[in-house]
């Protein structure tokens, strides 16, 4: 399917057929997930993913005016990790392993020693941001693999954070639905070129 | 091409030819990134696209470790809108215009009331986290275009404003070079699944 294509037929699916995505499909999901950029190539991401419905039964009152949570086939959670110290220690070790060159990996440290000062206010914002790079591939690579999506960022974090007992440094910051839709997409809209440009 | 193709060949492009992008081809690729979806389908994001040479002259000090600033065809600036409450008036304008039923219509107003009692920052997060779907659609559909591209978040957002005279309620939150390739890309590396998922 044309990257075009894929974007046009991407809709926010509110329901889905009774229809269970099959387990290699959600792996090949979630290898292009997996490869998703990020700042720093830190991927400050960690996912939860929900097939059974008894724990789609306990999300849904944390998800409020989102049915298409009982109804889709997979959920998945995309987690921000807030722990910006704890990552770049992992990221320094990981581009070492990689056979990262000691000067990019030296750029890149001082960049995250930098970004270190940020008010803390500002670094969440922009962990959480490099979460939805991660769910924007989610999205567009559903629908390149015959899947229907609906992302939700309307949800209670904290109820999330107990039903699914994550630890305190990662936090629910975006939901994916997937399936097979059931419904039919509204008619799209989007503001103007010219409203968008400056 | 196919999307995994896009996702996997997708590399931080650090130098790039001297060879300018048609102009109908950054036109095809705004196109791509004026469909991305968003929370309320807010789309809380404005674009400076800066093609000459003197703009990215200044730009370049106010984005320091960045060289691809100056040898880039185009450089996408990716601002958020910070007036959650100008722009959800907007949206209630703009639904009503395009025929979205009035249900939802209603629906979306009424989660938009509730968010706009956010903390400040938990909303500002939340409005630039909407930003990077868009400028997610930039990185892979220049792929798909052909193109090049290296994402950037480290650079001098207030500097940005000045020099690109930006309103107050408009911050840049993340930069998008693009053109065609000249440098070899190093070898990619993810942390594998096992390490992604809860």
């Amino acid at each position: 399917m044309e990257f075009k294509d894929i974007v046009t037929r991407r809709y926010a699916t509110k329901q889905f057929q009774p229809r269970t995505i099959p387990e290699e499909t959600i792996k090949e999901l979630l290898e292009l997930v997996r490869w998703a950029p990020s700042g720093l190539n830190l991927q400050p991401w960690r996912i939860k993913v929900v097939a059974d419905a008894e724990t789609k039964a306990l999300l849904e009152p944390a998800t409020p005016d989102e049915p298409q949570i009982k109804s889709c086939s997979h959920l998945l959670v995309f987690c921000v990790d807030t722990d910006f110290g704890a990552q770049c220690e992992r990221l320094s070790r990981a581009m070492k392993e990689h056979g990262v060159p000691e000067r990019v990996h030296d750029i890149v440290m001082g960049i995250a020693t930098e970004m270190s000062h940020l008010p803390p206010s500002e670094m969440q914002a922009w962990l959480q941001s490099q979460v939805y790079i991660a769910a924007t591939h989610a999205l567009l690579g559903a629908t390149a693999l015959g899947l229907d999506s609906c992302p939700m960022t309307h949800f209670l974090p904290d109820k999330y954070s107990r039903i699914l007992g994550l630890p305190s440094h990662l936090r629910a910051v975006l939901l994916v639905a997937l399936g097979y839709g059931a419904d039919e997409p509204h008619p799209k809209w989007r503001y103007p070129l010219e409203e968008i440009l400056l």
